[in-house]
């Protein structure tokens, strides 16, 4: 399957992977994804929001037991990320087929679209129309960074930008969710008491969100304007950057600055405008609010000495997921006691959790790195994961 | 003639112009200098680099007293700087005629192509390829943002590139060179003595140079990967911003970092790649190579301590340049002792003064703001410009 999967949507400069929501990258992606449900004779839906559907049973029964993840990445991301999901989810069927399983409940692989959101910028745009967190007028209203909108971009591809919308009859037939994800920091490999654990269950994702930070100064030349008659943003970008850093190491928090847009963005030109995005998740939603909200104060404060306008815009912000403790518990009971963590990572799971049951599995990442193509997970790791998901989906829905 | 200028690559977005070397726009505002030219009879010629004359007189006659400056612009550029050199010259021209001035040499007025250098990445590339300071292959390779090399961009407005190279027998034929400028600082608005100087004369250009700073640390996911486990270069570049701040004040020299280019530049990604231009200049060339010195060792400790590699590359550099005294002494006395005043700019009379006694004349910048829409000169300042700029023609031309 692997094999099929790696050359699409690859920038062979970068050796990422740049598969957006409805480009030919992500449509090549989707034709994966319809051929290997073919290939098992698996019954192929399509939904109103574009995620996908490969079915092992009666669609319409209830209390499915569906597993999944999503095919596209970040801007030059890894091969794992979503992908190692998917995949995990078909090579887990064919387990289950070839000993013999006999599945007393549906069950259904799931490739949710846009979840990186690295087109239109939000993310998790599959799931969230879905079980109703983003109603259609506010996606229709998304743009990407060339002005196409949305449903510009469905329509381009062949989908019916209107059908969006929400879908609870669907979610109302799901027993249970079971998401499989790459881990995407060290804690599997921290775990050096000893053990072997190539695959941890999720207990929380950290609320988290976006914040956009506009800095307005005055553009001017770069080779003719005293300093003292200057209004640099970039200064005041520079002092926020070092800030949010500073902020968050002493809450416990993360807060990074990883997106910059910079007009003119001449060499010679001081900047009259610099956007910088701020990515921040913490522990709890009190401690998050705090650490923008010092972020915030620190631009502001500098903003004033150096000129520069601030104004910060919250473009995104996700609460805090627990998942469902029993559908935990289950899990880490069928694979043995394995170990339990949360993550800083938004999920499609964590959009359903709040209508389904939901739970997570995570594959050992040795390196940590994600979001990136040094992206890796061992072949021993990726089968265990592999084995651990048939062993799971067993479990939910053979007895 | 600014009615038919003004709207060519002006974007209505910014209401900034966007008049890069060899694009459509270019090719409308030679198309206006070419206009110009015959309306008034004048001989055209565009040379081996593709700069523009309007000649009075005979072109090879020698000792030809020559004015101008250039047409193209910064992104989101003044609609003053370089236009109105070109315009006040043909304005100067009509004033000359209108009251019946007998010129005794040569006159000719030149649009010099690709001042600003905001497509290619060099400044002057006209002047400097016409005065040996910038050779055919290293020309060649040049290249924009999207790849395409400055060949292929000549070949496209339908110029040749292989004809390209030094002219010195277009040189020789010139006796002096007065480039018209609006000032980009607010040195003549300064001068609050109780005199009105709507214009100056140019002592001397900076040194200055462009240096690109490429911090290198490790992409990762922004939500997931531990403060201590990162590598971000956002935090060296940040730091360096504020260190080259105040490295410049502390030595009375310039220091910008303008332009900034991320990988993968995604909101819930920690950058891979940070590439931050610095652009400083300073009164002197030792004072400059110290400043350049300090901010590069403060990025280089700082990156120690992030994790981040700093590799610091000079993209061009431009000596001290100090017009010829005779001619600025000479122009100062035919205007009635008005202010001589250095700056921090470069010009095509920079590349020239090498090969010709040259000389500048500054109109006042109320704002002082340059290299933006909201650069001004207030339109008695124009017009004393032009009365000056006749002044200085008749007196080097007519006796």
């Amino acid at each position: 399957m692997w094999r099929d999967l790696a050359p699409i949507g690859r920038n062979t400069t970068t050796n990422g992977y740049r598969r957006y929501a409805w480009t030919a990258a992500d449509t090549d992606c989707r034709a994966w994804f319809q051929a290997q449900t073919e290939a098992r004779g698996l019954t192929y839906e399509l939904d109103r929001n574009g995620n996908q559907w490969a079915w092992l049973g009666d669609p319409t029964a209830g209390d499915a037991v569906v597993t999944g993840s999503h095919l596209d990445s970040v801007p030059d991301g890894g091969a794992f990320d979503g992908p190692l999901g998917v995949v995990s989810s078909f090579a887990a069927l064919d387990e289950l087929r070839a000993r013999g399983a006999h599945p007393t409940k549906p069950l259904a692989i799931v490739n949710f679209g846009d979840e990186e959101g690295a087109r239109f910028g939000l993310a998790c745009v599959g799931s969230r129309l879905t079980a109703g967190q983003l109603d259609k007028d506010r996606a229709h209203a998304l743009r990407d960074a060339d002005g196409v909108t949305l449903p510009q971009a469905m329509e381009r591809a062949g989908y019916d930008p209107e059908a969006i919308g929400p879908d609870p009859e669907r979610l109302a037939r799901i027993g249970a969710f079971v998401e499989l994800h790459i881990e995407q920091g060290r804690a599997l490999d921290d775990t050096t008491d000893g053990k072997d654990t190539p695959v941890g269950v999720a207990s929380a994702i950290w609320p988290h969100g976006r914040w956009r930070f506009d800095f307005h100064g005055e553009a001017n030349h770069a080779g003719t304007t005293r300093l003292e008659d200057r209004r640099d943003p970039m200064l005041t970008y520079a002092n926020t950057v070092l800030a949010a850093r500073k902020k968050a190491r002493t809450a416990g928090a993360l807060a990074t600055f990883g997106k910059v847009g910079v007009e003119p963005n001449g060499v010679n030109a001081i900047a009259g405008l610099v956007r910088g995005w701020l990515d921040s998740r913490a522990p709890d939603e009190e401690t998050l609010a705090a650490v923008v909200g010092e972020i915030e104060r620190a631009a502001v404060e500098r903003g004033q000495r150096d000129g520069v306008d601030v104004r910060v815009t919250r473009e995104s912000f996700t609460p805090v997921v627990e998942f469902a403790h029993d559908l935990r518990d289950q899990l880490s009971g069928l694979l043995g006691g394995v170990p339990v963590l949360p993550t800083g990572a938004g999920h499609d799971a964590g959009i359903l959790s709040a209508s389904v049951p939901t739970a997570m599995l995570f594959v050992r990442n040795p390196t940590g790195v994600s979001h990136s193509p040094a992206e890796t997970a061992g072949e021993d790791d990726c089968l265990a994961g592999v084995a651990a998901l048939a062993q799971v989906l067993e479990g939910l829905a053979c007895h």
